[in-house]
């Protein structure tokens, strides 16, 4: 009781310091004008509302990704993933704050990529910039997350955060310049000029099946092929040995949230109101129906029962490939588009356990696959009818970009692997990466098996 | 090694294949006019991204459903709560997309059914249409999803996806054509012409408690009467007996998403921005909280505890009655309402107990009970008064459309149970669906009972 | 069957008993009007789409604190905490409608606290209370939330129903009437009058650092004062016992979803659309990102690991510090308000230990000592310069509120404790509280330690 006086104490001390003279009074809410807006302020304030909104659903799909992989991985992992997913997402946001958005958005060099550093002082209370900010800064965040459940269960701690500095304020920014480098127009005073290199050659990503989906997948499978397979992932033979996801409805609702934020992901990369918005979202679901039914149908087919993994990496397949396309395709050409990526997510993901790459949540299909079939996607099924140019400036693009990635985070991976470290030992991996890394235990009244 | 090699060479390949010439750069990005746009069109892009919006949160309310079901069942059974709960949103939007919204919102027969079934054609970029289809599409797997629950722990999967294409394809849009058919003005170019038969004499259901609520409730109804209860539910001389739910954290989050969910269920079948949303909102919640209040008194009053799915079950009870009237009642009486639900949520589940029904989510009280009972509520609190013709009448829509279903949907399941079957076996029940039916376990890390 | 044919007959009674003449037909959906809107209201039917859906991500973050809390209790207790979070939000609905809204916005008393008790009637269709109001209501229904989670595991349920109705009636909305009880303009008309004395003094709390969380955290620290800490917490000596909280992946979850609705609490306080909510939720987001990479940095220096609860307890204290200067600080400076705050979230953790007092969650350091906090930073980082005099204010209005929280808390709470009972018992605490308040388990398919 003494000591709760003594806090009490303080605050009261604390207190009496603190009174002060009167100031004026000001209610800083009530800043809404008498006179009516004109129409373009209007537009201008619907525009923002509504990519704040979906910069809001693209942040909740950090949720989705982290449940995703909590699903996947045994309970000996789960405090790890719950740490790689939070802190990934606060460094992608100091990183991109200070150094990736003027990487990836200022005047460009040679279309390679953004020069703008000074970029903070550009910004004031009026600006639409905030909002393009925080749009982008979310989309920063998925492509790192991505590459977090491929390798999930072997990589440590301190390893994943080096990478995540590395492609939220290096690769992603840079790489991005390339197809979205040059945007202009209301969302961006003081920046633009001449385009990204992509960009220029007419390459068209519309929401980021490269950008986002791609880059984070190729990061992903330079990531495990660095780090190497689970323990016991793989027979002396080479068959691929299962090890089952700790909790699958966990899986489901991280696949539910994720189809819940693309719609902020893919309308919201429209970055205005208007009916378009609503055939983007037509098309996006549409696509992750038919993808979520034909992953389902493909294992099925194969292996004789409906199994779940495969329906929600369908469903995500379906995402990340009309993520490219969805202002310029039809709805049954969505379906299409959906169906055949969710065979890519199926077979994909058969094809790594041939070359006895483990990815345990199914991402480099999901997103490095499927990024580069939705980016394909744009030319073959543009309602504007097929252009063999296009097509092949498309597939430049996703190869490019993937590439790049690919080799970036390869050299950054086998970088931090002989210096900080990206691999946890075999004792380590055995233990848990909860027990190794973060001394605790996710689930402590339940008795694992 | 060699392996990633190959796998890097033919992505090579394909680069140095698709390598091609300049296109004209153009960023379709940057679509925002110049010259400030009319206030109609504003008012246009306003009310589709409010839609828009709405469509996003009644699509997350899948997960709630899905969480709901996962937490009231055996975690044998978590496999097969997720696959039914996801695949049937693929099958619905796949069949509302070829064939449900040209039945549900085509030029009417008779105000019977619809019949454009060329809609697709219709469609184009600058249509407000779209937004309209993902709206209503998001509300068809609504329906499609409540039977899930009441249907839990010994429903074939297969069995349950060929009702989903029954109930999405053809039960929801024709029983919806009646009171929301003709549904014309801006959203609805090329479609309209005479009503809906129930909406001809005047019957007024605003966001669905019958449209939807009560469809799917019926629907679930016939489907526990088909199959009967689950192995154990009833004791040989037909006392209850209990089976808890594995995991009742997972219900109140479905809970609470539903409730989240339900702000653009309500808020979003204004089609248009305005206060009025607010009043839709403030009606909503306050009913949730008044349902969820006596949802808990009355099982507390009975049973001396305060338990949890009776509290969950009276707010969804609460919201599902004020989705009829929410557009037309005062706060004080949405109180009313919402406390009335709750008591029939509570008291409806022992009743259907009573006739030894085994809901298991307690769906058919919570969704058709109350969806009847918000529809006659339309007309006994309408702050414009009381009027009998119009309880008629809203007992007429209520009652016709639930019979419709109810028929409707026996007749299916039965050919189903008759056909690929719909009941598992008593041993496939035994050891569980997830074993049975997807060979594998939603939990393998945990000991269970 | 015989009893579904009796259903089935009761059914179609009444079916054919509310067959009734036509009535006109009347689309209630189609009211948009042929002629353009006004700016103006275009204006208004912006600003209220909105702050309706920001209330629905505020709405959300009950489930965001009812997860946090369920993840740092033991499994024995997860229906209690369920059942108290979801109770806590209908009773501050109901309490707030009738009695709360009134005190809180009212006509006011010499600046202390509304008056207005009639404001039911002042509601109509058109007015832009309705979305203020659910706005309002689900604030409240957050402040209410805060002081479960401290108090869990040895709580009664009835105890804390009773102290949520002092909140969420009295407390909150008399001393939410000191800071922002004038509010006046198109959101409030027949209210406003003189403001509150904190407002007329120049304090400024945009979106409720005190208000909201401050107030909470206050009430918090009383409670945990009044029942003590439970069972097994601190040693003989004094020295502090590891209770682990049964699931850290709902942590984890509960965090994402309270940061996700934090884009609806601080931007949508900005209570009109433009580009200041893009400024808002770059600050939001900056200041969470570096408020969990210091709470990790601070825990895993003195402790040496990487350690959950720190980083998501750092997110949460950088949320609620920029709360209340989100709108009128630069990005850099939300990086510094939010680092502190990460620090103040860790080492407050401990600071309470010292003094035996056992918060469950952190609600504390979280809540109350980082809502003063973030108070103190409007002065201190304001970017239009510091002010002595500001600060000064800014000090008087958090601890003046938080010490009226606390001594109405703690004596309500002692009323409580002394008449219907707030602790639980040793056996019912040792049992726990799912058998001795609920009779049931959350999770009776998975085996305890």
């Amino acid at each position: 009781m003494k000591q709760h006086l003594t806090l009490l104490g303080a605050l009261v001390c604390f207190f009496l310091l603190s009174i002060s003279s009167n100031a004026a009074a000001g209610d800083i809410q009530s800043a809404q004008s008498a006179v009516g807006p004109s129409t373009e302020q209007l537009e201008s304030d619907l525009n923002t509302t509504f990519v704040l909104i979906s910069a809001a659903l693209v942040f909740f799909m950090q949720a989705g990704f982290c449940l995703l992989e909590l699903g996947c991985v045994r309970a000996k992992n789960c405090l790890n993933v719950v740490m790689k997913n939070a802190v990934d997402f606060c460094i992608a946001m100091i990183c991109f704050l200070f150094v990736g958005f003027g990487l990836m958005f200022g005047a460009t060099a040679m279309g390679l990529l953004g020069t703008e550093i000074t970029w903070l002082s550009t910004f004031n209370g009026d600006s639409q910039l905030w909002v393009f900010w925080i749009f982008q800064a979310v989309f920063v965040a998925t492509a790192a997350t991505i590459t977090s459940g491929a390798m999930a269960e072997r990589t440590t701690f301190i390893g994943y955060c080096a990478y995540t500095v590395l492609i939220s304020g290096i690769i992603y920014p840079i790489l991005g310049h390339w197809s979205w480098g040059s945007f202009a127009g209301d969302y961006a005073p003081g920046f633009g000029g001449t385009s990204g290199w992509l960009e220029s050659l007419g390459f068209s990503d519309f929401a980021g099946s490269t950008v986002v989906h791609s880059i984070g997948g190729a990061c992903a499978l330079a990531g495990v092929l660095v780090i190497g397979p689970r323990k016991g992932r793989f027979a002396k033979n080479g068959d691929p040995l299962l090890i089952s996801g700790h909790n699958i409805p966990l899986v489901a609702l991280g696949t539910f949230i994720l189809c819940f934020g693309w719609f902020g992901f893919n309308c919201g990369s429209n970055l205005a109101a208007g009916n378009e918005i609503g055939r983007i979202a037509v098309n996006t679901m549409v696509a992750a129906a038919s993808g979520g039914l034909l992953g389902l149908a493909a294992f099925w087919i194969r292996d004789g029962r409906p199994e779940p993994l495969s329906t929600m990496n369908g469903i995500l397949g379906g995402l990340v490939a009309i993520t490219a396309c969805c202002n310029v395709v039809t709805p049954a050409s969505a379906v299409i588009i959906g169906a055949i990526a969710g065979v890519v997510s199926t077979l994909g993901s058969e094809l790594l356990l041939k070359f006895k790459i483990d990815d345990v949540v199914g991402a480099i299909p999901v997103h490095l696959f499927n990024g580069i079939w939705g980016t394909l996607s744009v030319a073959l099924f543009n309602e504007a009818g097929f252009a063999g140019k296009q097509l092949g400036v498309q597939a430049l693009g996703a190869f490019s970009t993937s590439i790049a990635a690919f080799v970036a985070a390869f050299i950054g991976f086998k970088i931090i692997h002989a210096t900080i470290g990206l691999r946890a030992s075999e004792e380590e991996e055995e233990d848990g990466l909860d027990f190794s890394e973060h001394a605790s235990n996710a689930y402590p009244d339940f008795r694992s098996e």
